[in-house]
Order: C-alpha cells, then structure tokens, then sequence
C-alpha cells in the first residue's frame, strides 16, 4: 500500500478569480507545484534533469472540481504516479482541505530532451525516486 | 452544419513558462477568454448573466496538448457547444496556428445562483444565444 | 530596532517567464503573499477584517528589480511597515535569497470600506498588529 | 509632438482578483503586453531581437493606480519612450478607459546579451525604431 506525496499549499489571492475562489485553470498550477516538491523528495531538484539534457511536457491533463478552493484556505496536494512506461508516466493529483476533496484529476507526461520535443528514456534514477509513489494496481 | 466560434489570442509573455511556451495550465485560460468572446457575440457581456443572478461554475475541464504554443504567436481559438443540457452545459475548444491544431479539449459548466453554488436553469435568453454554436451529433 | 516580518516562497515554474526567472510583475505578487502573511500573524486571516467591512486597496508600488529570482529557488520576502496614517499606510518589501537581495520595492495602501472605493480609517486592531513592524525613522 | 504608441486589451477574467478587478501586478503584465506590441510596429517581433543575441531585462517599475480596472473591460495602454540611453531606455505607461486614466507607470529596461546579465548596447535598428515614440523634453 503506497502513501501519496503531500504538499500544502496556501491560496494566494492573485491565483483567485472574481468569484472569490482558485480559477479553474489554476488548480493545474497548484498540481504542477506538488509534482515539483513530489520530484524534490523522492529525485532532487527538477533543474538537475534538465540541466542533464532530459526534460518532461505535459501531453493531457484533466481536472474535476468537487467544491470551491478559497482564498487564503491552506489546502493539501497529493500526488500519485499511476503510471510509469519507457518514455512517459501519468499522476493523479487531489486537492482537499482538511480531508475534504476540493478537486481530483490526472497529469500525463512524455520525457523529451532538454530544449525539444523528442521523446527520450525516462532516466534510471528518475523511474527509480518515482517508483516510491506508484500505485499498486 | 454549425461553424465553430473563432477568437484570436497573442501569447503574452507572461503566459509562458521557462520552457519558453504557454504553460500548460494556461490552455484553460485561453478557452476561457475564448468562451467569454463568445458569450458577448451570442449573448452579451457575461456580467449582465451575474447581475441577473444567475453566474457559472466549471465542474470539469480537460486537455491534450499537441504541440507547443510559443510566446507571440498569433492563435486562434475555437469554441463549440456540445450538450446544452436543463442547468449545464459542456463545450469543446481547439488551439491552433494557421490550421494547425495546438491543443484541444473540453470544459463542462454548471449554472448556478450568483455568489452560491446553488444549481439553477439555464436563462431563456443564454440557452437561445449558444443555440448557434450547439454541434448537432 | 524593529525585525522585518519575514515570509519564505518557492518560486513556482508557472510564475516564471521564459528568461527562465520570475516574471517582473509577479514581484509584487510575491510582496503580496508575504502582506498577507505578515497580516496572519500580527492581526489574523485578511477575510476577518473585510468581512467587518473594510478593505484595502493598492494605490502605488514599485519594485527595483537587482538580480534574476531563479525558477526553485527559495526566497524570503521580507516586509517593514514605513508609515501608518489615518487611511493609508505604506510598507517596504525585499525578496533575497540566502541574505543577498534580489529586488526590493515599496507598496502603498488606501482603507476602503468592503466592495467600494471610499477611504475609511485603519481599524485600531489593525493598527495596532502592525505596530510591531512599524520602522521607527 | 509624438503621438504615444496604443494598444487594446480587453481584461481577462483570470487576470482579476477576488475584488473584481485587475490585480494590481497584472498593470505591469498589460504595460509589458503593450511594449511588445509597440516592438511588433516599430522594430519586428521581439524574438528576432533575442535570436540575434540582445534581450533586455526590466531595472525598475513603478505604477500609480487611480480607479479600478474591470472585468471584461476594453482598456487602451499607451507607451511613450521617456529616455534612450546606451545599454539602457526608459518608458511611461497608462492604463485608460474611454479617456479616462485607471493607473500610469514607468519601467526602465536595461539591454543585454541574450541568456545573460551582462549589458551590451541597444541595436542600432531598435533604437531607430524606438526614436518615433521618443518623447522631446
């Protein structure tokens, strides 16, 4: 049984909308940051991939909002890997607050090198931290 | 045979990430801005909906991306209503570039009271303006 | 000798531009988080104050931009309250990472009641938290 | 007398705050959408600039904000060419509605060698291009 990566995140207002609570497009941004902290524990700092010649884009994501995420509310990010193949990978990220889920969705991946869009091997040490956060399915 | 909504956007600088294109969180936001131009073209301004008391909310939004979209180029964004359904509706979108598609994907909203998240119908007056963009299937 | 508040931020990839720093207008955005921050501790959650009715609302700022703000890195914003009048006061933020200044910048603020434009005073609990970070000059 | 340089935005809901309007760091979002669009007339897309080795880098920023700007508003940003120096130039902004100035600021940019910090010269195409929204003083 594998326990997902957790990161809090506090609502700034300037990622609100006029309607007082985290613009949909933003939810993306706030699984983007825990995927970034989920890389800092389990691989290093993202920049060392990239500065090592190998990159990742997103090719699909998909968001379902449960309940509004307010300004200044302190909100949990879990990240899953669902996923994990030679030259991609997918994660399911939730928001809650408090255990209660905010928004659910997933992320897909492809590994390219560094300044393009070819697609490359996920590399060995990258599978290997990743391998910590992989569901069991 | 219903032709698409069309609204033009040049990539704004801030919109992209280091990897030097829109960031891929961004996509919604440009169907947003998409969505907006085709409410005031079939409708009017979306504001006059909210102070009427009747606002909407999204409850799903997906993506795939297909290939990058680069700070300053000119895009275009097309907007087409799938399911117009008692309170929601779903609506699907394209990025391309001179033809070619960019992204592509689908965002579903829910209509609710304005300020709550109370659903309500669908307003006469909208319903018979997203008519002309409704896809017949 | 009063001690700046200080508040520390990751800089997320998607407030970065593609020069692969943080964008020039999402400095204030980052003395923003670290207002509402200083705001927590010394008075409490911003939402308590404009739910009894009073607001605030920039009226000037500006930042001089010293050196990049990196993608990942972790900075500390730090902010001084320079003057607490009737209706405004003024405060002096700094993002520096590991103790060497990266920008620095100065934001004014105007009271407002909730929803309008009209100046009200600071209210004396607000006054009085900010107090502690009031530089005496 | 030189006529400033204008350019339309229409303000995205995204780009607004929980208090319905444009969030105060996005004024320099829309100063810097106008100053490349400015580039587009006078000079050419600003990437030809970068590919052939010169970027430029914001020093300063300042904005004044005098009434709110709304969602889903048209608002017309001018630029003016305050100062052109060696390595370095400064320009003047306003925010308007109908005439009517919302905010107005200044952004100093400093010119260097694409990728880096190091100051080089402003082109001598880009500078013939800027003299006609130079400002005589």
């Amino acid at each position: 049984m594998v326990s997902p990566f957790r990161h809090r995140i506090r609502v700034r207002f300037s990622d609100c909308d006029p309607q007082g609570v985290l613009f949909f497009g933003n939810h993306l941004t706030y699984f983007d940051v825990a995927m970034t902290e989920l890389w800092r524990e389990a691989i290093g700092p993202y920049g060392e991939m990239t500065a090592g010649g190998v990159d990742s884009v997103v090719a699909e994501a998909g968001v379902r909002y449960l309940a509004p995420v307010r300004f200044d509310a302190e909100v949990e990010v879990s990240v899953e890997i669902l996923r994990l193949g030679t030259t991609g990978m997918s994660a399911r990220m939730q928001i809650s607050e408090e255990g209660r889920p905010l928004s659910e969705g997933e992320v897909r991946y492809v590994f390219v090198a560094t300044g393009g869009n070819e697609k490359t091997e996920i590399p060995a040490a990258v599978r290997s931290g990743l391998t910590r956060y992989l569901v069991e399915e």
